[in-house]
């Protein structure tokens, strides 16, 4: 009988599942899967670790099952697919664990109340994070549960790089610089010593370029600075949301246009990045596949921001041993990789493009003054990894 | 009998003047002074060119004698110093040259009609600018009037260091990074190959530190990039400017905390930077004076933003070969510019600490791979020097 964990990565419409083998101190994927579109026309389905399917559910439109009815789903499965295991744990997902969280934690009513307190600086995924929690806990009250925070591995960073210029009134209710994409910085931080053993303690700028993209500056596996601010929007241009803005852009906005907080809001997160400046797709794939100027414009300046971020966060660094692309866009776009790296020769990058092309893992020459790496993230196996120390 | 030029800079409730000898191409300084607390309790004063007072004037509180009367205040006094001058054109610092103005321009009621168009982009600062170009053609129509712009020498950027990752509906309105400071990265750059001729076709980082403060990466006299953006408030935290701030702060602020447009300006723009960090003073020797930990934590915040800009100043011009600290804090701080450059030693500055200590010009060591200066900077003789090569 082999102990398994679950892990939930839940949304405001999906929730995602992973089923790991926790023998060791390597956990294993053994099942993932999700159930989707949980409002509207709800759908699930689940692999084993080689990728086969090994289990479809679809409900007719209308049918709104919410996280309850995804939950029971999941664990219907669960029952029907436990041979040889048992469930020992959940660890889920959570975007926001405030000042107060930096590391993983055991669900009480305690902390559930904490977190409930933070919702204010998450609205839209926070709630959706805690409800599955909740839901677990009434089911199967025995479980631990182990919540697993995107912005604890930034709470390393020296205050001054979380700090805005704000004065105490506004940064007493915890507006400050939380950093996310955490359990992914985390989990590459783990693995890169063993893919450059030489930069375990070095420096090292990861970029983790995804729909949702950031950089983190590492030292010594531990984060020193990063691009998003207190909320995921800051930053990078991202697939549809603006990165970096001019705080006086907002007053713009509704001084001079007559914007209220939703149309800002919906404007920042869901119309600009690659989608609003291509006015063509939020996928990088068809920007790069586009002769449109404005698509060719809008991977300028993606590259371009990522370049200047690069700067800022060497500088955080005192000079960076080594550049990590992940996540999508990072392991999956060798043109974007080669035009960052090129545009990174000032730093001391010196491009492999043959290397590049293959996806690494190296992609710099081995002459080049700081080295560059393709390493996959796995978010879900630094939470089974988190759940289990926790647990033992 | 000597052609002078006056120079204006018009703010809200002052305006300060300056009348330089226009002979040869370097104009001269003949006359300072300012009339302020127009619309409260007005004072002038006028001093010659070694700073003796030459002239004063005060008004009763209660007596608001708006721009109108600080224009023909400044009248009465240069006709009542004019033996031997004759007065042959006015320059004017005008904050907003929007997307179209590159350089200075002649004042005509076209391109007035043009700049007020430009009023929603700077509201609280074009309206005073231009007041005065109309006060003065009013009453002398005869006498040409050059409009010189903080924007205009930024315009020369690449688009990609302009562009925000908003949608086309939005930066169709001139939603974009302007830059300010440009008529002191302007006249820095035209003085740096006296100081540094090596540096003249290279790559220097400005930072014009005062109580407004911004940093403008210079490539062969040409500016590439500069840290504030569509507004005065981005980029570096300032006097009592915040800075570079998440755009979901504003958001937060609006949706938590009940604020509006006009409360949101106010923190931004006058409770925020090193006065709100420091719950103290805006006043760079203060906090260096003080031994208050939230001081202490302004001036730490203070110099660390200039570190991580200029990593990404730095990195926009793919290198650096020359640092230049200007204005207030960077003419006469070396405690910061020490700290900058201990902090930058990463991109190869040595400081000079003794040369640092005197005000330099050259602060670094002759071993250093990028030099460092302190040049006073003059944002007046520039608009002499441009009102001058316009009319002639």
């Amino acid at each position: 009988m082999a102990d398994v964990i679950l892990v939930l990565n839940a949304g405001s419409s999906s929730i995602k599942f992973r089923v790991f083998a926790a023998k060791g101190a390597a956990p294993e994927l053994v099942m993932r899967g999700q159930a989707e579109g949980l409002h509207t026309a709800p759908a699930f389905a689940a692999f084993d670790g080689t990728g086969e399917c090994i289990g479809e559910r679809t409900w007719e439109k209308g049918n709104a099952i919410g996280h309850e009815g995804a939950i029971e789903c999941i664990g219907d499965f669960l029952r029907g697919h436990h041979e040889g295991y048992e469930l020992v744990a959940v660890g889920h997902r959570v975007v926001h664990g405030g000042e107060a969280f930096t590391g993983p934690v055991l669900a009480t009513s305690g902390v559930l109340a904490k977190l409930d307190e933070l919702v204010p600086l998450a609205p839209l995924h926070q709630p959706h994070n805690l409800a599955p929690v909740r839901i677990v806990a009434r089911r199967r009250p025995e479980l631990p549960q182990i919540m697993c925070f995107d912005t604890a591995f930034h709470r390393a960073q020296p205050e001054v790089a979380q700090a805005f210029a704000l004065p105490e009134k506004i940064t007493s209710h915890g507006v400050r610089r939380y950093g996310f994409h955490g359990l992914s910085y985390e989990y590459i931080a783990s693995v890169l010593p063993r893919f450059a053993p030489g930069v375990a303690q070095g420096r090292a700028v990861v970029a983790h370029l995804g729909n949702g993209a950031s950089m983190c500056a590492i030292e010594a596996g531990k984060s020193v600075a990063s691009t998003m601010g207190f909320t995921a929007v800051d930053g990078l241009p991202m697939g549809t949301r603006c990165g970096s803005l001019d705080p006086g852009v907002i007053l713009y906005l509704m001084d001079q246009l007559g914007m209220d907080a939703r149309a800002i809001e919906n404007l920042l997160y869901k119309e600009s990045g690659l989608l609003g400046v291509s006015a063509l797709s939020s996928d990088m794939r068809e920007l790069l596949a586009s002769a449109d100027p404005r698509a060719r414009f809008a991977v300028e300046l993606f590259v371009y921001r990522i370049g200047r971020e690069l700067g800022s966060l060497a500088a955080g660094l005192g000079g960076i041993d080594a550049l990590v692309f992940t996540a999508g866009i990072g392991e999956h776009a060798p043109a974007i990789r080669e035009r960052v790296c090129k545009g990174a020769a000032w730093l001391g990058i010196e491009l492999d493009t043959e290397a590049n092309l293959r996806d690494g893992p190296c992609i710099s020459t081995a002459s080049s003054k700081v080295s560059a790496w393709v390493i996959p993230t796995d978010e879900e196996l630094m939470i089974a990894r988190h759940t289990r120390a926790t647990i033992v």
